[in-house]
Order: structure tokens, then C-alpha cells, then sequence
């Protein structure tokens, strides 16, 4: 499985539909107040967006609380680490991750080195990470990472960003994860003041449900964020991805019901699973989670759950990973205990 | 002015509101059908687009006439021409044009050769233009043009591919405004055996009124499709611009509503244009019309129009046009109006 969230292909080979456990959605759905906001905006899409994006920025702004000099945008996070990784001549990648960062990275050809993180992660110094960067190099980490559903601890992040600044490196966090965390700090808040050498990235995608509106945006500094600019195309965030993005800083009460919701929900599901003995879980601080089958592959249990109308996302074209592991979404309590007692099924099988 | 379309600009500096004659949007608006297709599409937002575009692609290989293997879909026109013109070491860019086909050849740093059309244009092979064409170069060409409006007549249209073939190069024919013309064949007709060397792109944005969607689509060979959508990020279009798009095949009656009108109100207009002695404007297949004044410039004019709560597009940014060409849209009979009884003002002034 190349990507999560291929439903319409599993739709029509089985000619049904499913529960899509495979891409990572906050079952919340889309906020109301930008629902309204989007269904309101519809007749502007008889106009251009604001090329300039500006009020889409002040308000992003205030969401993140950053400066608006720092703010850039674009159709979909995948639009801004495409961007940002085109810069650089050479890529320190950490896996499992996205399986997008390399195939970019492959793209605008750039000079790879692949590290394989250990497994379940405790990121510190012993990894090797630190040793590895180099020179020009851009580093690409997921904060939480996909598919592990890991944080890098506070200290630890600051010691890497302060290396990739000595070392004149460049650092891609890739944060589309965040508000589902609990890691206790905020890296906007954390490097406000020297961005020179970091993007970081976050999304309306997933936490705020919106995957088919395609809205990304990202925190740099004033430099990196004209040099993206340049490359970025005109109008590429859609009107009414603009209107809806002007509107998250207002969403106060959604984003505490879904982070009350996740902390809750994610050390259930943790519980149940860690009493399974034929697999092993990982602790995840996003709203998936990566399941090891000790005796069975993740291929087995995908075909189990789809005669059962359940998709999940088999991990083998992670690098790291193998045909043992799956990743699952956190959805609703419903539709989790759906999937829990199934994956029991399966395992007594 | 470096595009037309941006209102924000002028509103945030003069504190009101404009009608918009810089940007070249069907006067008809959105069409019901699609109006109502996007509102019942919001709750889908919470999915990803169909990641291969499935029934997008048939839908609008039924709307253009060919084989869904030769269909590729964008985030707007532009990500198409970006990507196909990233594809090539060198570029012919024909001017006056779109400014973006310059820009992003220069973004991709290709070996650019620019040729200014004669003009006012008969295109011929007298033109120079069909010599100038090299092996592995990318040709560019707006049909209708922008800023200009004409149209490639047919045998040339067909020379010039012919010769593009030969020689092993490759033609953006940028098409955008198709649906406006009275040119008489359709490139997709003609050149649908054999695609390889060319993509004819059109787009939902102008014709019908959907700046804000951003939905792009071209007609190219499989080879070239291939390439391009290994460029292109995953989930580009947006789920609503997916499902208008699934819909565009069905809108006769809209599109012959707006055919008959701009047959009509272009020959009105132009006449009207043609009795002015203090200006020449030029004969246009598209939905605007580039106009020269003879003694003034188009910064003034703009200027004076902007006073009026009008904006229109200055011209100077072009390569082979100056201070004194304006461009203007064709908008409803009742703004045209306005605008022409404000520029026989003008020109009295």
C-alpha cells in the first residue's frame, strides 16, 4: 500500500464501501464554524484568491502565534516540503517516515542519506542522528512521525536544531500531527527567535479534518520563506481553503474537546492492545498508532478487516518496517471498539 | 500591474470596492449546476480527493473528446504548464504571453529564446517562428492568446506541430480560453492520433468562473502524461474541484449560452472600439481585448478608472508591449457599457 486513504480503490474492487482505519482523520470532522465558512465562500470562487494570501496569514499568525513575516502557505503540507526540499543539494531522511519525503527528495535528485532510527524510539544522542548531519544538508523528521507516532523529547530537538544551525544545515519539521500531541512544548514557541534554519509545518489535513480542502502552512525565516515563495505557483491555496484557514484561531473549543478526546481514547486503546500478547504496540502521542504482529503479517489482517468492511494501512514500503507492522487510525470510540474486537477476532483466528 | 485579478491590493489602498476588468472571468458566474455539486460536496472535504483522479478523468475525457490515458488534471492550469515546462533544457517563448511561462522557464533554468510576435498578428509562416524551432526545445503558445486574443489559424496550428515533431520538440499550447473562440477546429480533434509532442491544456477557471477552485487539465500523449504526474504531488486538486470537474461534460446549455453572447457582445464592443480615433484595438477570440492608446498611456487610464471603481489590467510587464496597451475583460452588457461610456470619457478628457 502506497498511501493511506485509497478508498475509491478498495471500493471498487470490492464493489462496497468501508471504515477508512488508513488515513488519519480527526473523527470530530470538520469543524462546524468552517463548514459554514466554506459553504458560505462558495459563490467567491468566482474570484481569484488573494494572490498575496494576506489575511490568511495574519490569522494563521495568531493561531501559531508567530509573526505573519514568517507564515507561508501552500496546497497541502506536501506543497511546502516539496518546496523546501528542492533547495538543497543533499537529504538526511529518518525512517520509517512519510514515504513522500524520499520519493521528493528523489525527484529534485538530491544526494540522499537514509537513517533508520531504532525501534520503538527513544531519540537522544546515542541514535546517531547528530553524528550524521552534515554541512547544506536539509534533515527531514516528522514531530509527531508518521507512521511511529513518536515526539521528539524537548531537549533532544533543541540539541539537533542548535547542530543544524552550527553545522549550517536546515531542518524540515514536518508537524501536520501536532495538536493531537501532549510533548509539552510548542517548537514554534521554541525557535521564534532564530528560524533561519527550520521550517516547521502543520495543516488543516488532519486535525482539523479537511484532507480533500488542501491547506499546509509552515513557520520560517524571513530568507527560506521568499526563497519558497519564488518557487510556489500563484493562487496554488484555493479560495475556499483561504476562507477556512482565516478561521481556525477561532476554534478553541474544538481543539480542546479533540485533545481531551485523543488523551483519553489513545491510553484505552494502548491498555487493550498491550494486553494482546501476539502483537506489539507502540506509544503513539497522534491519533494512529503502529501495530507489530508477532506470528502473522499485516497483509493477512488487511484482507481479515476488508471482508469485515475495515481498511487499515499495511507498513511494508516503510523503510524500517516490514510486512509485520500495520498502522491504524484512532477514530471514534464506536468504530475503535469495531476495530478492536475484530482485531481480537483475527488474532484468535 | 504583474497580474490581473488582484483586487485585494486595490481595495486595501483605496478603501472600497471594484468591478474587476483585469481578470478574465465568464460574466455568466458559476454555473448553477456546479454551484450546487460543490455545496453538496463539502462534507466530503473530511476524505482525501481520489488520489488517481478516476472519475475525474473520464468525466472530462467524455467533455473533451478523447482517450481518459491521455487526461492529466492539476491544481489550476499553472502546475500543469510548470511541471511540462520543468521537463525541458530549453524553451521558445512567444511574446506577448502569459508573464508565468517566462518566469517559471526561468525558475526551472531553461535556455530561453524569446520571440515577439508581429503585431497586430496574422500568423504565417512569415512570422519567423516556425525557423526558430529546435530539437528538445519546448515551444510555447497561448490559443487563444493572452494578452493579445487571437487565435493560430488552423493550417498554421497544424504546420507548426508537423514541424514540431520533426524536429523532436515538444508544444505547450496553452488553451485555457478555448471555449470563448469562434476559431473553427479544435485542437484536441486534431491532433488526437498522435499526442506525444504536444499537451493542449484548458481549464475550468475562465470559462466557467472559477478562479477560486483551481482546476487545470490537459490532453498529452501517455509517455508525457507519465512524466508529468511523477512530478506532480499527490492529491493536487482539491475534492470539491474534483467533483465539479466530474460534472463540466454536462453543461451545454451554459456553454452555448455564453458562446452566442460573446459572439455577440465582442463584435459590439469592437465596433464600438474601432469608430475611436485615440485609440487601436485588435481583433480577439477570448473573453477580453487588448486596446493601444495612441496618446496616452495605460497607467493613466488605469488611474482614471480606478477613480471610477473600475480596474483594469495595465500592460507594461509584457515583453513587445508598453506603457500605452491596456487589457480589459468582456464582462456583462450592462458593465461594458459602463466601461466603454467611461473610456469615450477618458478619451475626451
Amino acid at each position: 500500500m502506497r498511501h493511506g486513504g485509497d478508498v475509491e480503490t478498495f471500493r471498487q474492487r470490492y464493489g462496497r464501501d468501508f471504515i477508512d482505519f488508513s488515513s488519519n482523520i480527526n473523527p470530530f470532522g470538520i469543524p462546524d464554524e468552517i463548514r459554514d465558512t466554506i459553504i458560505k465562500g462558495v459563490p467567491e470562487l468566482v474570484s481569484y484568491p488573494d494572490i498575496q494570501y494576506r489575511k490568511l496569514k495574519t490569522s494563521l499568525a495568531k493561531y501559531l502565534n508567530c509573526s505573519v513575516e514568517n507564515v507561508v502557505v501552500g496546497n497541502g503540507v506536501m506543497e511546502l516540503v516539496d518546496h523546501a526540499i528542492s533547495q538543497f543539494p543533499k537529504a538526511l531522511i529518518c525512517h520509517p517516515s512519510f514515504v513522500e519525503y524520499e520519493d521528493r527528495a528523489k525527484f529534485h535528485r538530491l544526494e540522499i542519506e537514509n537513517l533508520i532510527l531504532p525501534f520503538p524510539l527513544e531519540v537522544n544522542d546515542s541514535v546517531g542522528l547528530l553524528e550524521k548531519i552534515k554541512k547544506g544538508q536539509v534533515v527531514i523528521l516528522g514531530n509527531p512521525n508518521n507512521p511511529t507516532g513518536y515526539t521528539l523529547k524537548k531537549d533532544f530537538l533543541i540539541k539537533l536544531y542548535d547542530l543544524v544551525c552550527e553545522k549550517n544545515a536546515f531542518l524540515i519539521l514536518d508537524e501536520a500531527f501536532y495538536e493531537f500531541t501532549e510533548c509539552g512544548y510548542d517548537s514554534i514557541e521554541l525557535f521564534n527567535d532564530r528560524l533561519d534554519n527550520i521550517i516547521i509545518l502543520r495543516a488543516a489535513t488532519k486535525f482539523f479534518a479537511l484532507p480533500g480542502l488542501r491547506l499546509g502552512y509552515g513557520v520560517t525565516g524571513k530568507l527560506f520563506k521568499k526563497k519558497l515563495e519564488e518557487g510556489i505557483l500563484p493562487w496554488s491555496v484555493n479560495t475556499l481553503a483561504m476562507r477556512a484557514g482565516q478561521e481556525i484561531y477561532k476554534l478553541k473549543e474544538y481543539i480542546s474537546s479533540s485533545q481531551s478526546y485523543f488523551l483519553e481514547e489513545r491510553a484505552r486503546i494502548f491498555k487493550i492492545l498491550d494486553s494482546l500478547e501476539e502483537v506489539q504496540c507502540f506509544p503513539s502521542q497522534a491519533n494512529f498508532i503502529l501495530l507489530e504482529f508477532k506470528n502473522t503479517s499485516g497483509d493477512k489482517f488487511l484482507s481479515f478487516m476488508l471482508d469485515n468492511g475495515i481498511i487499515v494501512r499495511t507498513c511494508d514500503n516503510y523503510m524500517g518496517l516490514d510486512q509485520k507492522f500495520v498502522r491504524f487510525a484512532i477514530k471514534s470510540r464506536e468504530e475503535n471498539n469495531k476495530f478492536l474486537s475484530l482485531l481480537e477476532q483475527f488474532l484468535k483466528g
